[in-house]
C-alpha cells in the first residue's frame, strides 16, 4: 500500500488536499529538507543561508535529500520565507543562530519605497531549481511556499526575529494606512513568488504566516485577513491546492481557512477533531504532532501519532505533518519510522462488497 | 464611584475575585510594578535584579511606586518567580535583556538533589516586604505571586530563556517519572513560597505558569495539571483567591480553572466570552487587553479596552487586565487614562427600584 503512485493525479497528498478518498493519509514534514540531516549540513558546507537559497543545484539537492531517505508523500522546496524580500533588493540576511536580520528596518512611509515589486526574473534560480525538482522528482508532488504578509512584516518592522512582535503590532494598530501599504506590497511580492513557483511545476502551495498567532481573532480579521485573501485569490486560477500555517492560531483557525486556504495547518496545541469544529467545511487539514515529541523514545511518539491519525479522520481530508518544523536534533531514523507508521497505521479499508 | 474601598471586605478586585457583586469592573496591570516606570529604573538603578528582589525597602518601594501613579485596584509584589529557586541555593540569575539564567541545568535525576524544600527563613526578605506593603496599602489589597511549575522547570532544563521549549517537553515525553519528581519538588517550593506570601497578609496570589502554553491539551493533563492543582489545593484553606495565568493557554483554560483557580487569567487571543464557554461556571476572569496596543494611539485603545469590559460583563466575575505584562516602552500616562476610562467606562448601574 506504500507504492508510489504513478502520476501526479494518484498522488495521495494532493488527493487529500482535495478531500478526495485516499489509499493511506499522506505525510510530509515541515522543515523535513533542512537542518536535522547530516547530509544538509555536508550540502551547506560554510555556504551563507542565503546564498544557498539562490543556487538551483544547492536547492534542488537539498530539496531532494529527504526524498532519498523518507518516502513522504510531497517534497517542499528548500528557500526561506525572505528568500523574495532580499530579491527585490532589501538589506536582509540570515545569521546563524539568530534568524533573518534586517539592516533598516521598514517602518514609515518612506521606507516603503524599498519594496519595489518582484518581477520573475529576479528569481530566475527559483524557476530554474522548480523545473528541475519537479522533472527529478516525477509523481511526487513538490511543495512551494512562501512567507504569509504578518510574518514578512514582523521581520522587516522589528529589524529581526522577536518575541513580542510589539513594534509590528504597534504599527498595525497605530497607522492602519501604513500597515495596509506594507501588506499590500508584500502581498504582491509574494504572489508573483508562488505563481512564479506554480508556473515552474509546483503542484501545491504552502503560505507560513507563522507569527500571525500573535494577533487577537479581531485584529487578524481587520488587519491581516484581507492580505492573505487577496494572495489566495490571486492564485485561485492556477488550480494548485493552497496550505495556510501558523503556531498558536488556535483562534484563527476558521479566518485562515475564510482566506480561501484549501488546507489548514494547525500546531500541536488545538487537537484535530477541535480544529473540525473552527474550520468552515469543504476544508482539509493538515498536522499536527507537537516536534518535540520526535525527541522522545519511540514508545511515547508511536501512540501520540496514532492519537494524531485518528482525530485527522474526523476532517474531510488531511495531510499528516508535524505541528511546527523539524527539529534541528531530531533523529533523521525516527521521521523515517513516523514516515511508515503514519502510512501503515492509517491505510483505509477498501469499500465493501 | 472611583473612591478607595474602606477595607478589604469593599475591595472590587476581592469581589469580582470571588464573584461577588462590584461597583465597577477593578483593574490591575501585569507588570504595574516595573520596567515602564522612570521611578523605577531610579530605584534600581544599577542594582542586579535578584538583589533588589531580596531588600524589603527595594520591593516595597518599587510595589507601591504604580499605586502612586495609578488608582488600580491591587498590588502586586515585586519580585521574580526566579526568587524562590535562587533562595533553595540555585545558581541562576537575572541577565539584562535576556532573562533567567542558571549556570548548571537540570536534566538528571542526581540535579534534583540540589532542588531543597524551600524554608520560610529563607525568604524572610519577601515576609518582611509584605508585612510592610500589607500596613501601608491599608484597604487595598496585595497580591502574591509565584511561577507555575512548566514554566520554572523550562528555565531549570533549557538553562535559561527558550523559544521553543524543546528540551523541556522532551524531558516530559520522554522521562515522564524523572520530570514528576521535578515538578512535585518545585510544586514543595512554590507552596511554601506562596503561603510565606499570605501568611504576611498578601490578599490574593497569582500563580503565573507562563509558558504553560507551549504543551498539548493532552500533555497538559498529564504532565503539568496535577502538579498545578496539588499547589492550588494546598492553599485552599488560606480563603485567599487564586489566580492562574499563562500566554497561549487558549486550549488550557478549562483545565486551569480545574486545577483549582478561582480566577483564570486569558491572554489577548481568546476573547473573554469565548473564555467563559472554555471555563466550567463558578470561575472568575481576569484580562485581556492585547498590551501592544498601549503603544498606539488612545483612539485606538479606548474601543478595544471598552470591549474588553463589554466582554467581561459575561464572567461571573471579571479583572480588567492586560493580556500579558505592561510592556517596558508603554506610556504610565496611557495607564493612568485607561485606569480611569475601565473604572468609568464599567460603573453598575444600581439594582432596580
Amino acid at each position: 500500500m506504500n507504492a508510489q503512485p504513478k502520476s501526479l493525479d494518484e498522488s495521495p497528498f494532493l488527493l487529500a488536499c482535495r478531500r478526495q478518498p485516499v489509499p493511506y493519509t499522506p505525510v510530509w514534514y515541515m522543515r523535513q529538507a533542512g537542518r536535522s540531516l547530516p547530509e544538509y549540513r555536508r550540502a551547506r558546507g560554510g555556504m551563507p543561508m542565503l546564498k544557498a537559497c539562490s543556487r538551483p543545484d544547492v536547492i534542488t539537492e537539498i530539496t531532494l535529500q529527504p526524498m532519498r531517505r523518507y518516502p513522504v508523500d510531497a517534497a517542499i522546496l528548500f528557500s526561506d520565507i525572505v528568500v523574495p524580500l532580499r530579491a527585490v533588493g532589501l538589506d536582509i540576511d540570515i545569521k546563524p543562530g539568530v534568524g533573518p536580520v534586517i539592516g533598516e528596518p521598514i517602518r514609515e512611509e518612506r521606507d516603503l519605497a524599498r519594496l519595489r515589486p518582484l518581477e520573475p526574473g529576479d528569481v530566475g534560480y527559483i524557476t530554474e531549481a522548480v523545473t528541475a525538482l519537479v522533472a527529478e522528482l516525477g509523481p511526487r508532488p513538490l511543495i512551494g511556499f512562501a512567507g504569509g504578509p504578518f510574518t514578512l512584516a514582523s521581520y522587516l518592522v522589528e529589524g529581526g526575529p522577536s518575541k513580542g512582535h510589539d513594534l509590528t503590532k504597534s504599527l498595525m494598530y497605530g497607522h492602519p494606512a501604513l500597515w495596509n501599504a506594507l501588506l499590500s506590497r508584500l502581498a504582491d511580492i509574494t504572489i508573483t513568488f508562488l505563481r512564479v513557483q506554480i508556473a515552474a511545476g509546483a503542484s501545491a502551495i504552502q503560505l507560513f504566516d507563522s507569527w500571525a498567532g500573535a494577533v487577537s481573532p479581531e485584529d487578524y480579521r481587520t488587519g491581516v485577513l484581507p492580505h492573505s485573501k487577496r494572495i489566495f485569490d490571486a492564485l485561485a486560477d492556477t488550480g494548485v491546492p493552497r496550505i495556510h500555517f501558523g503556531v498558536a492560531t488556535g483562534e484563527l483557525l476558521g479566518m485562515m481557512g475564510e482566506a480561501g486556504a484549501d488546507v489548514v495547518g494547525v500546531d500541536w496545541r488545538v487537537p484535530l477533531d477541535e480544529a473540525v469544529r473552527r474550520v468552515e467545511p469543504g476544508k482539509a487539514l493538515q498536522g499536527n504532532l507537537d516536534p518535540a515529541i520526535l525527541l522522545a523514545p519511540w514508545d511515547e511518539i508511536e501512540p501520540r501519532a496514532k492519537d494524531v491519525i485518528g482525530r485527522g479522520r474526523t476532517a474531510e481530508g488531511h495531510v499528516f505533518n508535524l505541528g511546527h518544523g523539524v527539529l534541528p536534533t531530531t533523529d533523521p531514523d525516527v521521521l523515517a519510522r513516523l514516515t511508515d507508521l503514519v502510512h501503515e497505521a492509517s491505510v483505509r479499508e477498501p469499500a465493501g462488497p
